[in-house]
């Protein structure tokens, strides 16, 4: 049987306890996300103040976790209620901490109730030490591991750190988990959940073994996803621009969000590119644990103004967006920097991203004096003399000190892009369930639109990644202009596809080149000893998609939707000028639900029976 | 009588005691400065922690604060421990605290003991209540100001608030008090102390009336005041344009200290100074409470990267110094937002210009490979990519957010100039009594040097300003270049008349204009009803120096001494090329001493009964 052990610590009363997960609830929900949601829905109890005591912070590996390399299996999840949304909260992150984790003893870490005192924790082949924080509370997470590694003098500079920085600390709601400097469970404020339970860091480090209980059938699925992977185009390119290859690709569809989604195309795009940074500022790739992908960016600045230190990981293409072509600012060194600052302060860069391209439009409203007295007098106090200017990156580096540490503007922008947008009256935010959009618009790739519509955790494109069809062709190529109810099935598909991926652990980026279910049978059998089908794989994402709606529709599910922006405001600009995701919402939604077993977005009995969820049925009573 | 009433705020408690200073004290010490460095000399145990609960924060007006107009008497004085010296503490800020303060019903307020959590204060018209400070914990001081008055129901938009920024929270040992968003008690760490009282912030505002007991007199000497002040072409040059009137003066006899003290001029002087400011950037003159100078800016920038409130503050000469020549940034736009977010943080500007200087030179060192090699590594982790590369603003910039949170560099950086030098193995730091030095090159005037190593709370111009014989003429004009023996008994005068003048408390600005004690008896006789004379004012001064030696004396005095940048290295440029302040010290201090009746800088059993010490004399024994 499959060992798969969760290390519970309760940190009112600073006690830990080891669970060994039973292997029928493992083959439900296999670990990583699928475990996370399902405890999460089971142990956190309805209505729970995200950010008070009785929410539970899940950090999750997979069976498949730090097994082997050649493929990425170097993932973290995290799950928890989210601060932003008030619904699931889950992240999904690169590098090398889960791996850690499991070579430290556990599958998974699950922080319960809150520290009295700032702590971090180090847990080391099975030991498990609580340190004081104080030292390193209110500092950024660059600082937080250099302390904790300097301080730590058990072992080598191996083993793995997960901070929060000031943002997570002051409960910014957009705050964020770091791991390894740059490597961040971003979205849906997971960093806020830890830091009210007053923990600032976990250290992992171990030489456990994670156990493989058919190694042969295991090494047959890892020579399949090696070898596929290895001489895939979309390797290469991923190799030789990262995920900034988008930059262009993206541009050039019309679908790169601008100036707070009121454009498809940046004129500077191709300054802000993948391509760009690797001509200029690459000093190298690096993988996550064991990948060959590496399309992790290892830069340098030449700037004195824009430095960071050379090596450091260079912008992803989310926060290129985020912080580049949404601000309009075409400066790639200045964006090197950004996203350096926002990670030390532990920010989620694409909410971040937003709400100061909300700010930047509100401000631009404010000098038409189109913002009424009274807002625009508390505007301009809280600015406190700050210019939001669009392309100006100054005010983007100082907001993000004030964001995390709330303070004047900082306060509302805090609570995230959609929060800022209302409190100021301004209907001009791009969001669905209350976080708002990554960077791939909407109106330009219409599946885009219900993969953000009902996505559970928010505006999220790695729910369902319809890009990999719409513009790459992965696994087939369609339309992105054309709207179809056979579209709204290849959601779903991905959705309940990913749901598992997110589970085992493995990367996503695995399935540009390997897209199917069955890619993944004899890697998720080997290691696990089940005896699995592609047909079983997509179930349990299924169930897992369906456990994370049980959740949202628990706590008051606000719906599918998309925001007004992205309905009525037709693109200007671009090969998508003049398209809304209206229409696409309209027609693809009730055939979305009909896929799903769904009724206006909620699980049928039915579907729940055949999902074998029975014991969540009280939710849609 | 005179009425002086203390408010003693018990934190520990949240308990006040109202207290009245006795005539015979008061006569001895005045109020203010004086009052308050003899207090905490009989208060403050020997040996006690800056940032322990030990310390007192004492906060005082003086007899004339808040009196009359046509001078200026709204300053206010500020006296503990300090943190960043161990010594003596003390600083003096301009705006209208003070005068409030009396409105309200108090000559002084002080702080004892610690609150258990963080609070803000409100004293109005004697009414004390004490206010959770949680919501704006680890906020600026621009913006807990905004909250403070938000949440205020009682009042109109009157009244004066002091508050702590993120620095002074962080017992960071160059934070200052800021009152009004940019009148800063600066130097020595007084925001610390607050901090270290868990005190975000003091409001107060009343209609109580100071008392005036000879007004015959009193307005006689306001009169005395207000002509000499009027047509006095140095309140011409301040008024029109402020205190950077004297960038362009300083630069030009060679002492405008410049990259780190090893300059004494700045070809970029002209941008950066009072005449420029007024000329771009000046919206309106704007004095403290009463004053006809009115030597404050109210400024704008058009820059969108640099903005600020437009009216908001603008930065002085010292400010204008630390930051600009001193760094080699000749971006006044850049030192103005600067100065903002210093004074937002509440930092020091002296000291942290000092600081970056030295980094800056710390920096330019490991580029050349200089430094040796585990410093070099400690020093590029801490940095984390920033590039503090004379003349760039933006890592300047950054550095205020990092000092302020001690996050990275800042860590050391908060522990002042000196120990960033230390920690680096820099011999690079202009200092004395392990504070930095403020804007004049005593190797350039040489008074100055004097000035600076017998200053009891570390390098400082405002103890004695020899500034004003050696480069104004006021009350006559020395040679700069010159050494002798009679600069000696200039400097110790001015050093005693100061301290009366802090006590009082009057603007020094205002003894520009009128350089004699004799201008100041009917002043004081009137507010007090005391028959006394200009060799009193000038006995109370000395007696106030040599209370504040005695504190420094018990502390572990280091003695009176200026860095060895200063006495060893020759400036290099300027009028004073060649010039070090190694002979002026040689020359002067002994001269001192005989002065002042002290024997290797310790007072005399003689001086000190000769002065009405006798209560003091343990400590020299």
């Amino acid at each position: 049987m499959v060992d798969f052990t969760l290390l519970r610590i309760n940190l009112d009363e600073q006690k830990v306890r080891e669970e060994k997960v039973d292997e029928k609830t493992l083959r439900k929900f296999i670990g990583g996300r699928g475990l996370g949601v399902y405890l999460a829905l089971k142990e956190i109890p309805k209505g729970a103040d995200p950010l008070g005591p009785e929410n539970k912070l899940y950090i999750m590996a997979g069976p498949v976790t730090g097994t082997a390399e050649g493929f990425e299996a170097g993932r973290t999840h995290v799950i928890a209620k989210s601060p932003l949304t008030g619904l699931i909260g889950e992240s999904n992150m690169g590098g090398r901490f889960a791996p850690w984790m499991r070579f430290s003893g556990y599958e998974g870490i699950v922080l319960e109730g809150k520290s009295e005192e700032p702590v971090w924790i180090s847990v080391i082949n099975g030991e498990v030490k609580f340190h004081d924080a104080k030292p390193i509370w209110g500092r950024g997470t660059h600082y937080a591991e250099y302390y904790i590694r300097k301080t730590l003098k058990e072992g080598p500079k191996d083993g793995g750190v997960l901070a929060i920085g000031p943002a997570g600390e002051n409960k910014v709601k957009l705050a964020a988990l770091i791991h390894a400097g740059a490597r961040a469970a971003g979205r849906t404020g997971m960093g806020a959940v830890m830091g009210s339970k007053n923990v600032k860091a976990i250290f992992v480090m171990g030489d456990r073994k994670p156990e493989i209980v058919d190694k042969e059938r295991f090494e047959k699925g890892v020579k399949l996803l090696k070898d596929k992977i290895k001489t895939h185009p979309i390797r290469k390119a991923l190799n030789s621009y990262g995920t900034a290859v988008l930059v262009n690709i993206i541009n050039e569809i019309g679908a790169l969000p601008t100036k707070n989604w009121t454009k498809g195309t940046f004129e500077k795009a191709e300054a802000i590119s993948g391509e760009h940074m690797a001509e200029k500022y690459l000093v190298k790739t690096r993988g996550c644990w064991g990948c060959q992908i590496e399309c992790g960016r290892l830069v340098k600045t030449y700037s004195p103004e824009w430095g960071v230190p050379e090596g450091s990981k260079g912008p992803e293409y989310e926060t290129i967006f985020a912080i580049g072509s949404n601000l309009e600012l075409g400066n790639l060194e200045a964006i090197i920097r950004l996203n350096h600052v926002l990670n030390d302060m532990g920010l989620d860069t694409i909410e971040f991203g937003n709400s100061v391209a909300v700010l930047m439009e509100l401000y631009e409203r404010l000098s038409k004096g189109e913002i009424p007295q009274d807002k625009a007098e508390e505007l301009q106090k809280l600015l406190d003399g700050l210019r939001p200017i669009w392309g100006t990156p100054n005010p983007v580096l100082e907001l993000a000190y004030k964001v995390a540490r709330r303070d004047g503007i900082g306060e509302i922008m805090a609570e995230g892009a959609k929060a800022l947008a209302e409190h100021f009256g301004c209907d001009c935010v791009a969001e669905a369930r209350g976080m708002s959009l990554p960077a791939y618009d909407p109106r330009a790739i219409k599946a885009m639109a219900l993969a953000y519509a009902t996505s559970n955790r928010g505006g999220c494109h790695l729910r369902a990644y319809a890009v990999s069809f719409e513009v790459l062709g992965v696994p087939v190529k369609t339309d992105p202009l054309e709207v179809s109810v056979e579209k709204a099935k290849m959601v779903k598909e991905q959705q309940d596809f990913f749901a598992s991926i997110d589970s085992m652990i493995v990367c996503k980026f695995n399935t540009f080149m390997t897209p199917m279910p069955e890619d993944y049978v004899d890697l998720l059998a080997g290691v696990t000893g089940w005896d699995v089908t592609a047909e079983e794989i997509m179930e349990i994402g299924e169930r897992i998609y369906n456990v994370e709606r049980l959740f949202n529709v628990r706590e008051g599910d606000p719906g599918d939707y998309l925001s007004r922006r992205l309905i009525e405001e037709a693109l200007p600009d671009g090969p998508a000028k003049g398209e809304t995701a209206k229409k696409a919402l309209e027609v693809m939604l009730p055939a979305y639900y009909e896929f799903r077993g769904w009724k206006d977005g909620v699980p049928t009995a039915e579907t729940l029976k055949r999902l074998g969820l029975q014991e969540f049925e009280y939710i849609i009573q």
